[in-house]
């Protein structure tokens, strides 16, 4: 078991009216993930209404600020029990076996336009081997294509412009790879969360993005970039791709300054408690439900 | 209440080896459409599995066929009661007071870049007083702006195409409107359905594709197209977008001929049923939940 | 006649390898367009080679520069005699009557793409008359759409881009301009310039690309952001679109400065040379060949 | 020398109104392509007139026809002489020696858009020995990349396009190849042209699109599809992309008719004519002028 101790500070000035925001900074609650502590501060003396999508487990915070300055922070430490499993016995699943519940996770979405990478995915993977093997290759082939350069990309960038211009952030090779494995009807999402351990080289600790794709009955972990420990990663929203699960959505006239965001991992031997490693093998923290 | 009765037949050739298929033509089973008798059939004597989407109750039938010809026939005659409003009643709903359930409808989507139109939505309808006729100024512009042009569109084609090239079919026009909804935070998402009653210059009895907006606490019917009786629609499917309430996936070599679809309204005027009608009123078949 | 005396000067900083530069910052020299003095200054002793494109009147200069400090400062003083005509009587130009020259400028290029942009021009021009006003009427339709956003565009947006996203820079303005006129065959080009007395609120002098469309045999002026005075623009170049008239095109690892521009008018009512002027005619400075 | 003989045919039907017509079917006159004879047939008694643009020899014929059935048909008979050189003596050239009248043709155009090919072509192409062959490597993966198949894009279907999608037909394949040549500053450009011995399992003989590159002072001839003999290549037009050198661009109401084209080789070994042979080595008609 791992444990993450992490915080978020997301500072706004919001001009002349009031805005709304709903955020997705809360770490999800998962078989795998689970609470020990976390707390939720704004500064504004206004009501907050928290919201546990059912069928994914993302959790989001809804509020209405004055104008001013909104300061929200958000401090919380989990466990995560990772699920392990040897890479060769990890499987993809025939389409007719599926569950529903995984089902939607082939279909195209904003930035993840699979049905236009069709030839493209076959005659790159399409011959190899199915099961985690061939992620994987997807995943390699993804980070050789993609330059990661800070700033590259914007809002509206999507799997094919990261294709087509190979270039990107995090998000970005994230929504490559989730179309490639798509177009082979591989279901996919798109995670985000925050990362221990990511290279001190790229900055201060950020948002991370990450993949899951479905195979032997569960979500498996993939770090397209290639740049994170994926036991080091805590979850905070999966979703179709970023469109769903941006950290902030904001209805008004509000400036933003960067996020503020602190990690630390926490070693007890005695309970077991590990520092998060690197590991060859298959990652899974959430099952097919 | 308006009864209607209809069917879908899809045949299909399946080459060498067996193929996948997920069927999204039962009608819905919401609060408004109840079904009187439905009947699935497949001519070959495989295993279909069937599923109703907990949120939001689109019925999927799952088979896997073998090598030759297919044929799947569902035939089904339903109820359908409408909520009627007064159009100056039904109001927007302010982000704070969306309901979690209908906001991933205000987010972009594969067919719906509302982050890119966001300019435009605002100068087009910006200075519109909101409420249902905000919404029905978008569907007259859309109507206005694009040309209805059987084949003039593919899988592919996206809102930003349609906008730009100003040509489409019904699925065309309405991810056009969700997407300009979307931009003015009005959550909306894409219905599939079989309509009655539909201009027969347009050739024989279709699929068809229409939107729903969330206004006043439900969801809202808008044909963009203007060509349907919003009365006489049957709903199949919703989702963010064709993307998600496609009513054939299919994996496989499969060569597919045209649905043949029929349908009729049946009238009992001593059970108060009546046929579609044609209403300047707010229609919706659909709450919030 | 008017008068401009002005200056561009380029600053870079060449890595561990020579470089090329290809610079079109020379007055063009054109019928209406003659140099009073001319000089251009680089700070290395390295050979220039200057081109003038025999078709359409660009002056190109390339060199091979080597690493350290570029600097490249061109002087100027023209003299611009400006063709003023009614706009009543400035007509377009039937297809079978446009001169072979100009013919290229009718096909969609890479940044305007007027092949798309069909049904959109017809059926928001179509029904004007044709003529000078009809293509005023495109330039104040794009100035209305788009909204000017310093940084907001790229080197790789387009006039569909800009459409779509309502918001741009002056190449912008004018790709989109471009790209309605040649979507109803008239012949649309690119030209880049200074201009003398643009609104000081958008900052220093700069570049800045206005359109040339061909009327009654002439190429007629049009500042498709409004913000220019026509009778101040100092001609460089003109091209199908930006990707013809580039003020530097780079070869190399080179870091760029931002461009440092100076212009004035000079007066001299004896010579009646006057200072450039606002002017509600219809302006040329190009015949067709 | 080859010898070839052939005509295209043209059949048109003009609604209500007189329509204007451009097209480029004539043979090219270049320093290696002459005519032997030539004759153009239009069953209306109208004039044309026809053109030939001195800097690339296209030669373009105009006409006005009136309603009714348009039939224009061409024959020539051209003799082609081809400079041979051997693959490992031709070079790029670099951009500070690239004449002039080729730099235009390192430049993005409508089609293909090489300033977003940039990371692609440097990671695939970069650390090839520039030259003849690095050029070849470029056809060779496009061929690869790529499948034939008609009908599978579209009169807006791009380079980028292609590349994502991996299908297309001949003027796609020389799109992608020309874009990625010019991402790597080789001047490329699009040719037009009819082929003689094409594979005959594509169907009757058609229009054909091939790719010139600038190589050691002359334009080499490169069938991006494979397909095509070079050797028995009659060049129509060349131009930046396939928007320059359209066959036929039509102004008008008109329904068209596929393309009747027939061509033979003329063998006469006495006067040294031989048949379009297999060869491989480099091969141009134009030198660099």
């Amino acid at each position: 078991m791992v444990r993450l101790k992490f915080f978020i500070e997301l500072n706004y000035e919001i001009d002349y009216a009031p805005a709304d925001f709903i955020f997705n900074i809360h770490a999800a609650q998962t078989q795998s993930q689970s609470l020990v502590t976390e707390n939720l501060q704004v500064n504004q003396p206004i009501p907050t209404s928290l919201y546990t999508d059912p069928v994914r487990g993302n959790r989001y915070v809804r509020l209405r600020a004055n104008p001013g300055k909104l300061t929200v922070r958000y401090d919380a430490t989990v466990d995560i029990v990772h699920h392990i499993a040897s890479p060769d016995s990890v499987q993809e699943v025939p389409i007719a076996e599926v569950p529903w519940e995984a089902l939607p996770y082939i279909y195209p979405s904003r930035y993840c336009q699979s049905d236009r990478l069709q030839h493209l995915a076959n005659s790159e993977f399409g011959a190899l081997q199915p099961g985690y093997w061939r992620v994987r290759a997807i995943q390699d082939w993804v980070k050789r294509q993609t330059r990661f350069v800070s700033g590259s990309s914007n809002a509206t960038t999507s799997a094919v412009d990261t294709l087509v211009e190979q270039v990107g952030v995090c998000r970005d090779f994230a929504h490559l790879m989730i179309a490639l494995c798509r177009a082979l009807n591989i279901p996919a999402r798109f995670a985000t969360g925050i990362d221990y351990g990511a290279d001190p080289i790229f900055g201060p600790t950020d948002f991370h993005a990450y993949v899951e794709t479905f195979l032997s009955g569960r979500w498996y972990l993939f770090d397209a970039t290639g740049m994170a420990l994926p036991t080091g990663l805590i979850r905070l929203g999966v979703g179709r791709d970023a469109a769903d699960v941006s950290f902030a959505t904001i209805f008004g006239s509000v400036r933003s300054e960067p996020p503020v965001i602190g990690i630390e991992a926490i070693e007890d031997s005695e309970s077991g408690i590990v520092l998060p490693y690197a590991c060859v093998d298959a990652i899974s923290t959430h099952d097919g439900n």
